[in-house]
């Protein structure tokens, strides 16, 4: 049980705990469907022969990242290096960090990082990165460094399979570096554009003689698609891990596949129609996802949160029918988004059954680059 | 210079250092903004014989209220007990939590603060809350409760006048309570409403002869028309201390009031119209209070940004002028809603003229209640 002491105004919470006991809001995991998620998303990853490297993001939990590993995970993708040097310290060895690292503060850590674990790899997608990483690691121990390609999501990454050779060959003649591979962050449910992007930016390395030990695909919503990317030897995936609405909804997983939800407390009921619970966008955040209200109210199914102050959430009850939520009554709120309620959060409680298993440190939260 | 050393994984920043060699993404707050937002509402307070009663969400950090006290403020509203404790604990003795607090994990911890304070006060806009509360202070010090009023805004509150002096009676009545007055979060710009509101229940309360101590009108969007709310003895607000894009727009201040910026990096240009900062949704929040996108780029008035992930913010520049940020370049984007973008750092930096001036620890946030 780590930390919930070390500040004197956290609520404890203890194994053994009741979740009807816990103050509110307050977000909680399942530990049978997260042992679930893990094993089912690994089971298909060995299946296929792809390599799995979780994305730490979703949790932020070493103690996560061990069950991920335990169940047959190589490494584990960081989105900053404090996020990176948290699981370093926790005895993860092999991480990449999918970002563009960029100024003097972050190459001094990050090549601190690299002289800690064996296998530290990040990503560029353009030349002035790649100069500052070599220029910076040119007397250090080298960096591995990929080449993050935009397959379509219109995020980071170079535009063209040519451009990706391009940068290949800029990486593996600079000073200090090592060419890691290809990576992409794909839009859902574009296998082949992807497996096309890669393929020929494949053939273009290829060509040139210069060896791609990885092939990084990504990405939770069309996760079981996964194989159609053969040219993928990799697949990163974060939210499969708790799944949220969203996932839901992208077919990723049922409602029984979501293993975080919020408990909340109704704490007003103006109106017939109205309730307010204690859960605002402190607790749930704004994120919306395509959504048009704020989350999915699992006990009452017609009941939509419509609106976010940032201790209330407000709540349209005139689609439910008479059985509605009641003053001082908890009910269990669902999140759009996983991901983004754990950074809220500077611990989580883990249950089953309803029993408190285990309350661990969101430890790579609040943490600037 | 608090606790930046405690957390090995901090990036540490001191007083001394410039804003420019700062890592990002990383909120920043202008100390003569900040004095001026608080002397400029302090002194609109003082002219107009309103006791001002800061809410101290929006920076959850017991040094800026002092400041706030400093110039005058009476008290301090908070919006979660654990919030107060934290407050309590630095010395503040006059606290209004303005939430219906439920259940025997809640109780117990807020009759703790009550003992330890000088005045403590919650509201209430329901019987069920007032039954509670009165059960478990009936043998303890008495709370003061005041009666939360829905005067339009559609969040909480007792639906009519009539209602909110039933509900006074009630608490008047109640063994362990105390009728702290009345008070509503009102719709912005609507003072004739919140007027007639109070001024109907100040009336009913005196047939009863019920003396009503304290009548709280709040928010930043319309806080200079507080004055027009005669009825009200005090008034609440938040945001006003940092100001953001949402304040702008309502009226309330100019661009020259935000005290806060997000200092982000641009860290890849996909293409010509297409930057990415490494500001996402877990910098900036995905509020956006109505806008089209998730906060102002100061120094690139064309750009908008369009997209949010959790660490990538994608900005769109086809809007701009031939000159375009630069990967590597620092940016300063002006958050749609501040108070939420606090609740994400567990540090804020303070700077004057970009040079910084302290480091507080966001001593409130993540706490669950």
């Amino acid at each position: 049980m780590p930390d919930t002491t070390e500040n004197p105004f956290f609520v404890i919470v203890r194994a053994g705990d009741r979740l009807e006991d816990l103050s509110t809001p307050r977000p909680v995991i399942d530990e049978d469907r997260l042992a679930s998620n893990i094993r089912r998303v690994q089971s298909y990853m060995d299946q296929h022969g792809l390599s799995f490297r979780p994305h730490i993001k979703t949790h932020k939990i070493p103690a996560v990242a061990a069950q991920q590993r335990d169940a047959g995970a190589k490494g584990i993708n960081c989105q900053k290096i404090t996020e990176a040097e948290v699981f370093a310290a926790a005895g993860f060895d092999d991480i990449l960090i999918t970002f563009n690292i960029l100024g003097h503060e972050k190459l001094e850590r990050l090549s601190a990082l690299n002289d800690q674990i064996t296998s530290l790899k990040v990503v560029a997608d353009n030349s002035v990165t790649v100069d500052g990483l070599s220029a910076w690691f040119a007397d250090r121990k080298p960096l591995n460094v990929l080449v993050e390609c935009d397959t379509g999501a219109g995020r980071c990454g170079v535009q063209t399979p040519a451009a990706a050779v391009e940068l290949a060959v800029a990486i593996s003649k600079a000073p200090g570096l090592t060419f890691g591979g290809l990576l992409t962050y794909p839009k859902p449910h574009a296998a082949e554009q992807v497996q096309s992007f890669l393929t020929e930016a494949l053939e273009g390395l290829e060509e040139r003689s210069i060896a791609c030990p990885i092939v990084s695909n990504g990405g939770t919503p069309s996760l079981f698609d996964a194989h159609l990317v053969t040219a993928a030897t990799e697949h990163r995936a974060g939210t499969y891990v708790y799944n949220d609405r969203s996932m839901v909804r992208a077919g990723h997983c049922t409602d029984e596949d979501c293993a975080m939800y919020i408990l909340a407390t109704v704490v007003s009921r103006p109106t017939a129609d109205r309730a307010v619970v204690d859960a605002g966008s402190k607790a749930l955040t704004s994120d919306l996802l395509g959504f048009s209200d704020y989350g999915q109210v699992i006990d009452y199914p017609g009941a939509s949160i419509t609106g976010l102050s940032e201790e209330h959430g407000v709540i349209d009850l005139s689609n439910c029918s008479e059985r509605r939520p009641q003053i001082g009554e908890k009910i269990r709120i669902v999140p759009n988004h996983t991901c983004v309620v754990s950074n809220l959060f500077d611990t989580m409680v883990f249950h089953r059954g309803g029993i408190v298993t285990r309350v661990e440190a969101v430890a790579a939260r609040g943490l600037v680059w």
